[in-house]
């Protein structure tokens, strides 16, 4: 199954969903024009749709091969990775001051999910050292920064981001890593670290690892944890790499999906310590962990979008090819599997949440780019808000839909679809661990509702339903027939949303109650907010006759809210019973 | 991870919410007593436990094997399978007459649940012979009959169902193997098979196959098709297995899940063609081999709940075991993930989901009994009018409650999920199938929509829904607050069905507008269902308080009722929305 970039539905969303049209209207991204940004999608496309995405069936088959602490990815990437870095890919959204582009982050989203559509094992290589850049780069001293920024850059090296330990998965307060002063003001890392992705491989002559540990006189939990950069190679005077740090992947894990990303066990100090050098201060480890992960967890989403893509795609591609029975008894041949309505409800329903997924990714990058660029004070909090508001959400509800949609494609293929050679069981493997990694679904709910709920006393989660709601009562206004109920549908589910909010929000909430209705009230947010994309979208396409696509908008739009949307009232019932029903339930559990 | 057999659990559901402790009261079943039942089950139980489970992981790394022709099962399968043979467990709902056991459906249907709970990919095996035997029992001639039938019975040989080809998966009727009539009354079969479940294997020492096939001057379509049973050898005429039959595997398939069960090719006539014995009459095979899918489908309703079942387990072990951060800031130790609220809501669903899927499965069990053994004849109709109406949903709910729960298992494991050794990555691959083979889980859908809402002018969805209201009618009277608002929420939800019952059954959704709304629609039935059978159980324990399980039977109906029954509204809104949002969709998926 061949993979094309959609790039024009891409864009689409970027300049009509995602405000980035607006944004670069106002000025924002100084003299950027839509036309560099259709540029630069129509390159990435090239690359994804040629470059990486025939290589992701063999990642899959031969996967990352381990053998004496050396790790060789699958056959071609390596070539791939470095016509990537080559064609300035890594650089895109890095900053200008170390060879980056400083094009925006919502451009990069898309890129990002270009890369993981094509690839998904190969993408999160690159996604974990465009995390370590954006730490690096907040918290780096100046003198680490000139050594290793403009490897990172380029992508000449790559990153890694190195917090969990057997012991510490979701908390991560609880990791040993050892660090120890040394009298040259450097550290000395010893430990293990687990789940450690690209943590060693043969793309680029140096990895550079980013390491949570602690120190030996470090309060406990999380305010006592340092971030340490610790390259494999140390470098010679020149900056080029010499002497092997003592640093080595033990082992490499064998996984469900993403083989031809090497997850490796990683040991430090088999011989008196991992040369590590600080990266922000002592026991302030985590708020640059915070930057990296951020950014990360942006991108997981994004990859969560790409696969549902792919897999949208795929099913699409076979539906119309695959025939079967006749949808009317009087058609003398057999109908194409699409023409049966139910089979269009699968592929609607994957279409639907990949685009309401897409929108709320790309939202949150143009959000970052705002809370970076935009001149007003004022804004530019309200919009770093609106970017901590989203990503959870970005997160989590994407990369179910990856798992859901990704499901789905496998059903519409029917027992093909169970057979690997098919490939639709690649994108159901492969989707699985976005909604883990990075902090799990429920760790972002649960962000969602404890961290990004309170701020600015519930402002910033008040003007982004404003939002929701403007589009929904110009939707409304515009009368249009084949929008069917709509907004209707949409004004119900923002209401659900509302009223979720309020409850959260409320001292009745407080504690476990939150906690508990946490998931669902997610997955309510998303589909509010991803009905109203699709709805946005409708309305622009209108607006852009040219276009050619309202008609289509309109019916998806249409599709999502009716039939999805509407779930809205049972999630919101869900996060209000949950308080109780989850906290009383000790018993069913036993 | 080790599997232990629920038996009490399956025992409960059995008796208290399937209906199998009225119809043994009743006398349905003779003599047959709950002891007997517990005895059955608590040996089943055992066998699963002890000699299916620990087969399971090898059974999905090894894996079947093909080589010339000839299928190797995994290691220790072969000797467990004679001894689960040897045990009766083929026999057990098999005919008096025929050397089998005559127990009840239901409980074979436990048993069933209980072979694929401990090693699904072995389980299948079984499914298809029990199949086998119920359309060969009901249409095959008696001579035929005398020759094969006590071998299928005792499980000394196994057999398979072959309908899929190429061109004819879901479309039955495209199928193209020829039979032709030989002169000795026999028949001669040529064509090829593909998607054969244990088409070839190294268990039994024959293999007797139902094969559908097209006689020359058939009528085009389903009409034209009828049913043979060809052996893999050929009988002496002492019965025993002689000359190989013009049959072969000519390979099998690499596949996503269920890595045991051997998925063939077949090809038939590399020789002139296989001698084939007429099942039934000729041109009527269908209405033979829907007696074999519609037990076969239960059966699969019985591997997801099987699974989901196994993963619940693993998830709940796990979830007690692994330790994360701390549940109140006061605590001096780490907490068992199972202590947080987000990880509960995960556990509460597989728990609910699974043991709703359980007990629609056993009903219909039940409902199979009744229809054949009630010496009242309009109860016989009924029931089996009942059995047909719950049949594409025990199938279909069942099986995507496999892979939810599957699927929400690894996401209780965190990144311990995704790592192969753990175990919970097998069941997200091994589940996926049962939601596609024996009929789709659309097709599913559309046959509950088209053939079983009609049944009796409706008069048997609206006999199955007064019931369901009856027990929510008891939930409300005995106004436990512990049940907190499980009637109102079930009361919500069957009204929701009731109404899309309704569209469905009215003018309006003729046509593609049923075929649009049949997925949400049987997801709305198992819902409201499902929350019933739950409350039921509930009610049942505290009518029984010896058995100790109602404060933990409450608990799981109330969170079922209020966060899963819940989404009644917006699948009924699905339902009747479909039509339009579906059907005019076109330019969407352009």
């Amino acid at each position: 199954m061949t993979f094309r970039a959609p790039v024009a539905d891409i864009a689409f969303a970027l300049k009509h969903a995602a405000g980035l049209g607006p944004a670069i209207a106002e000025g924002i991204y100084g003299d950027l024009t839509e036309d560099v940004v259709d540029a630069v999608l129509a390159e990435a496309g090239r690359f994804a749709t040629e470059v990486l995405a025939p290589l992701n069936r063999a990642g899959d088959q031969v996967g990352a091969k381990f053998k004496d602490g050396a790790v060789t990815t699958p056959p071609g990437w390596r070539d791939a990775y470095r016509s990537w870095a080559a064609g300035g890919w890594n650089a895109l959204a890095a900053p200008e001051e170390w060879g980056g582009q400083n094009l925006p982050h919502a451009l990069n989203a898309a890129c990002i999910e270009l890369w993981n559509s094509a690839n998904m094992a190969f993408g999160i290589g690159p996604v974990l050292t465009m995390g370590a850049i954006d730490a690096f780069a907040a918290h780096g001293s100046d003198e680490l920064k000139r050594t290793y920024m403009p490897k990172l850059v380029s992508g000449e090296w790559m990153g890694t981001m190195q917090m969990t330990e057997p012991q510490a998965g979701s908390d991560v307060g609880a990791l040993r890593t050892k660090a120890e002063r040394a009298p040259d003001g450097t550290y000395r890392i010893t430990g293990q670290k687990i789940f450690i992705t690209y943590g060693e491989h043969d793309l680029t002559d140096n990895i550079v690892h980013f390491i949570l540990a602690r120190l030996p006189d470090a309060p406990a939990g999380t305010r006592g944890i340092s971030l340490f950069l610790v390259p494999k190679f140390l470098l010679k005077p020149d900056g080029t790499p010499g002497e092997r740090n003592d640093a080595r992947a033990h082992s490499i894990e064998h996984k469900l999906g993403i083989h031809g990303s090497p997850t490796c066990t990683m040991v430090y100090g088999d011989h008196g310590g991992a040369t590590g050098y600080l990266v922000g201060e002592e026991h302030r480890g985590m708020a640059c962990m915070f930057t990296m992960m951020n950014r990360a967890r942006l991108s997981v989403g994004l990859q969560g979008v790409g696969i549902a893509e792919r897999a949208t795609q795929q099913a699409l591609a076979y539906a119309r090819e695959r025939r079967q029975g006749r949808v009317h008894q009087s058609q003398t041949v057999s109908s194409p599997i699409i023409d049966f309505p139910d089979v269009k409800r699968m592929l609607l329903t994957m279409r639907g949440l990949t685009r309401a997924a897409r929108a709320i990714c790309y939202a949150t990058g143009v959000a970052i780019d705002r809370s970076h660029r935009d001149t007003n004070d004022t804004t530019r909090t309200a919009a770093s808000e609106r970017a901590a508001l989203l990503t959870p959400i970005a997160k989590a509800f994407s990369t179910d839909v990856g798992c859901e949609v990704a499901s789905l494609g496998i059903q519409v293929h029917g027992g093909m679809g169970f057979i690997e050679e098919t490939g639709a069981a690649q994108h159901y493997r492969d989707a699985r661990i976005a909604a883990i990694y990075e902090g799990t679904n429920g760790i972002q709910a649960i962000d969602l509702v404890t961290r990004k709920l309170p701020l600015s006393g519930g402002a910033a989660v008040e003007s982004y339903v404003d939002e929701l709601k403007r589009t929904v009562a110009t939707v409304k206004a515009a009368n249009d027939p084949h929008f069917g109920t709509t907004a209707a549908c949409l004004t119900d589910a923002i209401a659900s949303l509302e009223r979720a909010t309020a409850f959260l929000m409320s001292p009745a909430a407080k504690g476990n109650a939150a906690l508990a209705g946490a998931t669902p009230y997610l997955r309510l947010f998303a589909t509010a907010a991803g009905g109203a994309y699709l709805a946005e979208e409708a309305l622009a396409a209108g607006r852009h006759a040219e276009d050619g696509s309202a008609p289509a908008r309109v019916a998806l739009a249409r599709y999502f809210a009716e039939n999805i949307a509407v779930q809205a009232l049972g999630l919101e019932r869900g996060v209000i019973a949950g308080a109780e029903s989850i906290n009383g339930s000790a018993a069913a559990l036993a």
